[in-house]
């Protein structure tokens, strides 16, 4: 058993959230980059130093404790939302530097720890871990911008000499990562602990639909052609189909919705929309793109008007390790006996990407109210160090197992 | 019988849409007080005073050509839509021009023009013909904003010296306005002119409904409480209910949508949405008014979303004058036998205000596809002649009448 040290490791969480601290509850206002993400990067980079660890940087940013032989990686991410919550990343990757420093403390096996950047996405979708995975190139990366228009290799020559030089990931052999859930269910059902089974696949594209702009007042509703009432139109029909398709975990939304020309006297001419359905099953993902594409035919037949869908973005579902998921579900089973589940991950994290490298395990705390990214964003402390010890119990069940 | 003069009148719309020509087809940008529709309504100025009117100008900018005595007022307005078209308002100010040029000519009855400002709405709602028949407060109207921010008191003081003064009402006995139709029943009915029965009256607010901002990933559609998915279903109740209410001529819209945080991976937790309607019948508008909120307040319980609703704009049916109406109908059957009708008005016009003042008719020359507020605009040079002499002629009937 490692000796990890809860009040150490809380602790440490509320020195880090001093960070880009919001001044409302515990929020934290620290998206990738800025001035106070680097400063905690910086100041989780002597953490890792006082815990015996080598600290090395990317030229990405991604941040990583390396102990003597690099071993198991733990961690996540520190970076948040434009509005966030103390916890989201910033839990894994203090949770395994507690973990690497216990370990080091008694000369146990090598375990390291790792910060990405921008799992948040300023610029891309999980960028530094997708980056470092491989699965982005780094030359295509350099060109994504952020809203404001910066380039990402411009933005990450603010890291300067922090920067050590590439890491290499043959060295570690497995990766767990700890998150809060980011939803309900653990704390719907007051559970503990959930051991990830699997992080969905999304498929996400916008949709144009185009009619005819007119006079809201002389033109008479059998003469229209209204982009509106063909998406609205589109997603009674959906819900309808979707019904015999999806299991309860299945999500999909409509997030983002723009008419034009948007005004309150003339019947919209023009409609894009986004449409992203999430879910843990490949063929589900494909059934559902199918009954999509067939219902917004039938409804640019039906409302004459043009549709365009774009090129779709696609990930696929990402399966957990057995062996990460059985030392898990063993270590859940321990430190919270019948208080725990087996659940998908609705969300993406950095364990997508790293998935592509090495076998990967996730765990969840429950988040308070399902709340995340805002700065409500909260987990109760004894299940904070619940999850500690299932980490850390798991990857000595996992090391043990080797 | 007046004698005007068909080129006359249609080289003085071509010499007009010279002020402000797009450079696309005939299309026209002069939006009220922008230096193109003052240079426009200084050449008028000129043309009236040719004509022997005596021009004046309030201090909205509404511009007069009087004839000795008053009399009877014909005209419209000229300034446009950010894009719009040549005919529009500038249709009927330079018909009464024509024809009060022809009366003056032959030493014929009183017959005076007037060139209303800003009808098309870049501060209020038809704000000169609002202010001028005391429907709208100038005090009030003064802090009226445009999209940018500038207000009706500044941006009228561009007006400088053309300023005359008070122009008084009540000289005059009557008003007719002549302007294309702006929908498509009469050019699909091959129809030439629509002689107006009522101005339709419209009721518009704004909606906000407002659930929860969640994580488009983690959270369960059971537990979600999504705007938009309130917006639809209260859209496809709508239409529904309304089918027992309303009348081929009612129209309803919802044309402007504004979701929150409007991102593709969010649960919008917010939608704010314009809904417009309009009918002939006060009786109608107060049914659908009722359907409305009830539907609204279903919506809001069973989706579990908060419900607001903003204060409502409200504009009553207006009747058009029988004697008028009488003297338009007689002269459509004389210059376009069988090819004519009655009808409402679906747009709001000048005339909306003139009510307030005096006995009111409206005539409609065919829209080409029923475009407007467009640079496609247009209407056959022939249907516009057929109103010139429809609306010369029903003047004289209408005075003979008297």
């Amino acid at each position: 058993m490692l000796n990890v040290n809860p009040e150490r490791f809380l602790q440490s969480l509320h020195d880090l959230r001093a960070f880009g601290a919001s001044g409302e509850g515990n929020g934290v206002v620290r998206p990738a980059y800025t001035p106070d993400e680097l400063a905690a990067r910086d100041w989780i980079g002597q953490q890792m130093h006082a815990a015996g660890l080598d600290v090395q940087m990317d030229a990405m940013g991604n941040q990583f404790g390396i102990a003597p032989g690099g071993g198991l990686l733990l961690g996540s991410h520190t970076d948040s939302q434009p509005e966030g919550g103390w916890l989201d990343g910033a839990l894994g990757v203090m949770a395994g530097l507690e973990i690497a420093r216990a370990a080091r403390e008694c000369d146990g096996p090598p375990i390291s720890v790792v910060n990405f950047q921008d799992e948040e996405g300023r610029f891309g979708v999980t960028t530094g871990s997708a980056i470092w995975s491989g699965n982005l190139p780094a030359d295509v990366a350099d060109r994504l911008q952020d809203k404001s228009g910066k380039l990402l290799r411009d933005v990450r020559a603010s890291l300067g000499p922090r920067v050590t030089g590439p890491v290499i990931p043959a060295q570690f052999h497995a990766y767990i990562e700890m998150h809060i859930e980011q939803g309900p269910y653990l704390d719907n059902a007051g559970e503990k602990i959930g051991v990830v089974s699997d992080i969905v696949g999304i498929r996400d594209m916008t949709v144009t639909l185009t009619g005819e702009q007119n006079h809201a007042g002389t033109t008479p509703m059998a003469h229209r052609r209204d982009a509106f009432q063909g998406l609205s139109a589109f997603n009674s029909l959906l819900n309808d189909r979707f019904r015999n398709v999806v299991q309860p975990s299945t999500v999909w939304t409509i997030g983002h919705v723009s008419l034009s020309p948007n005004a309150s006297s003339i019947v919209p001419g023009r409609v894009q929309f986004s449409m992203q359905w999430r879910d843990s099953s490949a063929d589900r993902l494909d059934r559902m793109e199918s009954i999509i594409r067939t219902t917004l035919d039938e409804i640019a037949t039906t409302h004459q008007l043009q549709l365009e869908c774009s090129d779709m973005l696609g990930l696929a579902p990402v399966a957990m390790d057995q062996g990460l998921i059985d030392a898990l579900a063993a270590s859940a089973a321990s430190h919270a006996p019948g208080n725990w589940r087996h659940m998908p991950s609705g969300a993406l994290h950095d364990a997508t990407n790293m998935a592509a490298l090495m076998p990967v395990g996730m765990l969840f705390v429950p988040s308070i109210n399902g709340k995340s990214h805002c700065f409500e964003e909260d987990t109760d402390p004894d299940d904070l160090v619940t999850g500690l010890h299932v980490l850390a119990d798991a990857t000595m069940r996992y090391l043990a197992g080797r």
